[in-house]
């Protein structure tokens, strides 16, 4: 089963692909979609929204996972982020999949395991999970593929995956020593 | 020239095509797209953007204008808006159309001649602007009309328009008498 993680922005909007075999999971694609500074506002959207359709077309992903935002510096930021966010789940509603959002608390702790968890810890767990050399760069990459990766977890026992079915049900076990290196430091 | 007129709303999106010969301008065509309460909202999305690109098609605009928002209640609202904003402004991209954004004070001041003015005023003299017999209904369609208007009215003298050439200056003549009606009521 393929999941396409998105963390959508009007700058630069984060893709990670992971695919699960329901105990193991593999990075099938990750990267950023940006479009040129000086492009108008419109062929930013229709960059992002072009990209993603050959993305979703090319990982052949079965539902997408998208970040839900409830929270924005202001209304403009906020605005902003929604016509990038509306463009990114406009095509995968085109490729006929279900968007299923979670919220960033949701996505921590199905990552890490706590909610309140730093933006270092997700990424560096997102490299365990998958197995990476390095956590994916640029950091909107590794924050698509915590989304899949967070969709994954979430899915309930028994879900149909591809590749050989483990029984097992899907559970994540961090490494206690090397993310207490990202716990933030006590005031 | 057609100017197509965009009133982006995730619940319903108002659009309103007008023609200008460059004193003079008609209605193409105006309304309102809104999908069934219980789609989800890539659906809802999916839909305004679907609609969106064939009445694009349909009224063979020159160019597309979009109210600018710079307020909203609050976050959630405002990221709302913007996805049906964002896939409004893409279907225009596609099109291949500029997408020319105004605040709503310099619609009112184009429409009405006042930038504080109050939305039923817009709204009448979208009506006696454009020659009809009532105020276009859903008002989404009738505020979209006006973002249309606007464009109209803010183009440069001597932009070329189909149609014989007045020569005249685009100029706005409110019947004072009509619109005092709608003016607010004195606290």
């Amino acid at each position: 089963m393929r999941v396409f993680g998105i963390d959508p922005g009007s700058e630069r909007t984060g893709y990670g692909c992971v695919e699960t075999d329901g105990s193991r999971h593999r990075i099938v694609m990750c990267g950023a979609i940006g479009a040129p500074a000086s492009a108008s506002f419109s062929d930013k959207l229709f960059e992002i929204h072009r990209r993603l359709v050959e993305l979703l077309a090319e990982c052949r992903a079965d539902s997408v996972a998208i970040e839900n935002i409830f929270y924005a510096a202001n209304v403009r930021s906020a605005l902003k982020l929604g016509h990038a966010r509306g463009v990114a789940m406009l095509a995968a509603a085109e490729a006929g999949l279900t968007v299923v959002e979670y919220t960033p608390a949701e996505i921590k702790r199905a990552v890490v395991g706590y909610g309140r968890a730093e933006k270092q810890q997700v990424q560096h767990m997102v490299k365990l999970l998958l197995g990476l050399a390095a956590v994916p760069s640029p950091h909107d990459a590794a924050d698509a593929l915590a989304v899949a990766i967070c969709h994954v977890h979430s899915l309930p026992r028994g879900t149909p995956v591809w590749g050989p079915p483990s029984g097992e049900p899907i559970r994540v076990k961090p490494d206690p020593t090397s993310w207490r290196r990202y716990r933030p430091a006590r005031p």
